[in-house]
């Protein structure tokens, strides 16, 4: 039952902090599903849902199903919620660490079902990490939770995209003194590779072109301006080029984002956190994705947090979560075109 | 003989390196100076500028002046050139070390012309490090000789702007291991305070709003992602706003540089090269300027290099040297009108 004979399985969609904007945009998102987005139902509290839309005077009926076979039907005229009860009421912007397992349950459920094919894709509503943690979560985010539940702990690789940009960054959620410190020519590589593999197999472009970032001013200058992108960056594009990815590299980081240097290649390799997130984010602010690469099920997010400084307000975006649902789909559709 | 009485002096343009694109994209601006340009002469060898015009099929008379002031008679008919000879003739993309005197010299003397009152400004062409120290030149750059020129070394700032954002690098021309190795509070503050001033001053904004990057990600999430910002980027901020300047931050690199972040600032600094350029440079990437904030000069550059690879083919944009000479002359006519 993985995929009907017309189309794919659902799209799961996580419940997230529940006392963030996750509620509000996956209302909003639904109700702007003939914008094409795929049939997507979510693993949530029924009940904190119908309340939620009616504090925010948003339409929204709510089905519950007992499984996603049961969300194509239902799709059209409600939303539809496989349920995962809540511990306590949710009070916007307050985040009680008591709902942090039924947070995490909501995850698991969705790889779950994307593991057997019950689900096309998972994607996930934003989490907290302080109130996880507080709940007893482990982990250093979403990504790597992900990644443990299937069993590929370190397997993962974060890409973020909007519709101008794709950029992967080598190093991710450290400072950026142990971004120098950690960056590897086998970092590099390894992400590379499963960047390159992506690019074929979830968007479907036959010969990816990379695009390496340097991690100095001017790519370095000959080691003007140190010397890690003579001795850890090029070899690591040379390793890639030896393995057939065409690869391109080090680049000067300041002048590969305009449009005319993008044109060149179908995804940034960066070396660091910021020198990905600053030109993806300043070209896409509000259409970001999260995709993680790497892992057998398909997982995307909106590339936003929980803003419980806004939560209740009926102000948030939906529009990065629509854009994740709508990449969640082509990608798990592309897996099934394309040949692993 | 400062200003006339009708207008600003005129803008004092250098050669550059003579074997790269600095030639051409004079000649190009000249046949636009429509578009409003101020006027400018160039500090040039004149028999050069008229075998190049030649090359490139492009109709640009030469005048020959003696001084500044005769600039503005001829500047609707012919390029106004105060000759600065060549050592050697000159092969486009084949810099020629014996010509570094002649470029030096012309740098020098825009310098003591903009000091005299005889240019309003001082607007340079490209030129290339690696030949100029072959020539004996012994600086790390061009804003650094010109700081050096007018007895204010280490005074110099360096901004970036094109017309949606405006940025400062804290630390500017090192690895991004010595930019982390080299912030500290004071760096930080008299950076802000000289950006400060120069936006009241040179850009005419009253009451400058300055947006304060962090070095690390997320701001450094309270000292989970690196001390920096705790430590160094906040007392610097706090520090300016104790000055009585209006500084918010440290601010998460990544998401300050889209429109509606951009909106709510006159100038952010930032604290290494590429987190200031990459968003300067990926938003306005033909029409960025280098303009040098904290010397009793106006001095202003394109935001590119000597191009090697295509001098001579006609193929250089003028874009950002068209608008370097306009930059320069708004900047003049504040610090006319505007009291330091």
């Amino acid at each position: 039952m993985s995929v009907s004979g017309s189309g794919l399985a659902p799209v799961a969609l996580t419940m997230g902090e529940p006392a963030g904007i996750g509620g509000e945009i996956t209302l909003k998102a639904w109700l702007r599903r003939a914008e094409g987005l795929p049939t997507f139902f979510c693993i949530d509290d029924p009940a904190r849902l119908t309340a939620l839309a009616e504090r925010l005077g948003l339409t929204v009926p709510v089905a519950v199903i007992t499984s996603p076979g049961e969300a194509a039907a239902a799709f059209g005229r409600a939303l539809p919620v496989l349920p995962q009860p809540l511990a306590e009421a949710v009070a916007p912007g307050q985040p009680a660490p008591a709902n942090a397992a039924a947070v995490r349950a909501s995850i698991a459920r969705a790889v779950e079902l994307a593991q057997s094919g019950a689900a096309c894709a998972v994607v996930t509503n934003p989490i907290h990490k302080g109130v996880m943690y507080q709940g007893g979560f482990r982990f250093p985010g979403h990504t790597e939770f992900l990644a443990h539940l299937v069993g590929q702990d370190g397997a993962e690789v974060m890409m973020l995209a909007c519709r101008a940009l794709r950029v992967v960054p080598v190093t991710i959620h450290v400072s950026l003194a142990d971004a120098i410190a950690t960056l590897t020519q086998a970092g590099i590589v390894a992400t590379g590779l499963t960047t390159a593999a992506a690019l074929r197999r979830d968007f479907g472009i036959a010969r990816p072109r990379l695009a390496v970032a340097a991690l100095n001013p001017h790519a370095g200058e000959d080691g003007a301006m140190g010397r890690e992108d003579m001795d850890i960056v090029a070899p690591a594009v040379a390793e890639l080029r030896a393995a057939g990815i065409d690869a391109v590299g080090p680049l000067p980081p300041d002048t590969m984002f305009h449009a005319a240097a993008r044109a060149k290649y179908d995804a940034a390799l960066c070396m660091y956190h910021d020198q990905a997130l600053i030109p993806v984010k300043t070209l896409g602010f509000d259409e970001g994705v999260n995709i993680t690469l790497g892992l057998p099920i398909v997982r995307t997010s909106p590339d936003h947090g929980t803003a419980f400084g806004i939560a209740g307000t009926g102000t948030a975006d939906e529009t990065s979560l629509m854009e994740a649902l709508r990449q969640a789909a082509l990608i798990a559709r592309n897996r099934q075109d394309i040949p692993a």
